[in-house]
């Protein structure tokens, strides 16, 4: 390939994203400068997190610039090395972006194992599995018997969770959007139960999943289906707030009573799995093992090209993937 | 005196509560049983979490029964003992209730020292001092140099909580009801600011004496003013969920967005002391010392008569005490 084809963001998004707000264009595939390597990337990231940066609004990352090459996570190989750490042919991860090669002095990217498939580092052995991982174990922390709640649990992030609670001797229990997905979480993961928050009986169905009460939260969604959960909460019950998909487009999630935290001494925390670096070769050394032994499992929206990257965004913020959707440009 | 007063709950208060919620009525004094003692009463103690017992809305504990003596802590002299572990002449504090005398087994009374006024033990070093204790040391942790606001902060429980934090090198703000408190607070507490939420400037006020930020919060209002606090808050701050006397007779406080948790990295946390008996020795041991050698500050306000109870505890619930409310009896 003698061309870079990358995605630009051509403009904000004023209320729901759109592939309108993108832009494709073309460079020059990048040579390695000193101390730099090129990869050619195979797979793309896309996360529900880019919604955020793509708005105006504070977050907890600076918003992406209109008219620089989108951000985001890529796995490929390195192509070209000017670098001592990494040789052509090293299966790489790290921020490529959308575009077919980028360019860089190598920081932020890390070599990995072809045991197993390489979109799986974007994925359940990448930072979605780390996300699982950190806000299970430092957050959400179910002792054996207790039951933790998952939302988008046939999502990249929920599936994790879910899988590593049950190991963990949790009782688990799924929230997902339709019966395909819930029978998924269930049958494939090896949850207790999971629940369709698209059912008119959805308040019904978690009463009955949770017949002990919830004592743990991991939270991917917001809006309803969560507030629903928060009125099966035991005492003592931890929330850790990982997404809030169902407000980026939406209304926000409103917590309609505060004297919830008094009456159950509820524990609520929001985090990002980037604060957190000294967990990762830990989460990720534990997540790959099972992996690569068949022991997690996990399921992917695969999309083909770049050109894909807009739409699949905006299917993914609208609950259109199954499992981690990547973009497969090689 | 030869008979025990008494106050019983008549009735639960439907919207307010008013002194017509409870009777004042007479008993004969109680004589100690085998292995019991009994109690004269010399100050009870009136808290806002009374409001929540009389209630027939689920709390953290057992509503109060109507047409039982209110219970409340009291602090007073052992007259009478047929249990080994007192001796008539002892000053002790347990949950004696709204009357004059208490016989019981002597389960949850513990001996104090006459080393400071008794009426303390009721307050700075009692359950408002170890709650001050609990939220500031195991919820809110500022760091030397950050800054912690506390609401109601000439209270029981927020004039503790500043003063402790000031010996740890936190920036401490203030937020209390009128010139008068926050002059207390202050210039008596030594509070570096403390900011009037009856004010018209209060959003203005409040950017101005936290020019850093709000790193920590110990929330004992809750309503406007602490969502104000909420948008002043740096990353990772840590928000203790102490009482929400602004709701309790009043709409509830709504958290508008929960995206807050995620884009700021929030951790709120509501407790109850009495959930916690391990540190209770240790924070007592350390404020009773501050407390006895003048290093930490503390208001009452007094009033006299068991008669005067209701109305006090009105009274607290409208801000209408100055520091810790107690009933004196002797």
């Amino acid at each position: 390939m003698s061309a870079n084809q990358q995605i630009v963001l051509a403009s904000r998004p004023t209320a729901k994203v759109s592939a309108a707000n993108f832009r494709l264009t073309e460079g020059p595939v990048p040579k390695a400068g000193e101390g730099e390597i090129v990869v050619r990337h195979h797979y793309l990231s896309l996360d529900p997190y880019m919604r955020g940066r793509i708005s105006e609004a504070k977050s907890y990352a600076k918003p992406q610039d209109v008219g620089a090459v989108m951000g985001g996570g890529t796995v490929g190989e390195v192509v070209e090395s000017r670098h001592p750490g990494f040789a052509v042919g090293d299966a790489v991860v790290g921020m490529g972006g959308w575009q077919d090669y980028s360019a860089s002095p190598g920081e932020g990217w890390r070599k990995v194992a072809r045991n197993i498939p390489l979109s799986a580092y974007l994925g359940v052995v990448g930072m979605p599995g780390v996300t699982a991982w950190y806000g299970l174990n430092e957050i959400c922390k179910p002792k054996p018997g207790q039951t933790l709640l998952v939302s988008a649990a046939s999502g990249a992030v929920g599936g994790v969770v879910g899988q590593l609670a049950k190991r963990q001797g949790a009782r688990v229990v799924g929230v997902a959007g339709g019966a395909e997905k819930c029978a998924f979480v269930r049958d494939e993961l090896g949850f207790d139960a999971c629940i369709d928050h698209r059912s008119p009986s959805f308040a019904e169905d978690m009463k009955a999943a949770t017949p002990q009460g919830v004592d743990a939260v991991f939270e991917n969604v917001g809006g309803e289906p969560f507030l629903q959960a928060l009125r099966n909460l035991n005492d003592f019950a931890r929330i850790a707030i990982c997404g809030l998909i169902a407000s980026y487009e939406a209304a926000p999630t409103v917590l309609p009573d505060m004297r919830l935290f008094l009456v159950r001494r509820i524990t609520i925390e929001g985090f990002i799995v980037s604060d957190h670096p000294a967990v990762w070769p830990k989460a990720l050394a534990e997540i790959g093992g099972l992996v690569a032994s068949g022991q997690l499992k996990y399921r992917e929206t695969v999309r083909e090209g770049l050109a894909a990257a807009p739409q699949g965004l905006v299917d993914l913020l609208a609950g259109g993937n199954f499992g981690k959707m990547v973009i497969k440009l090689v």
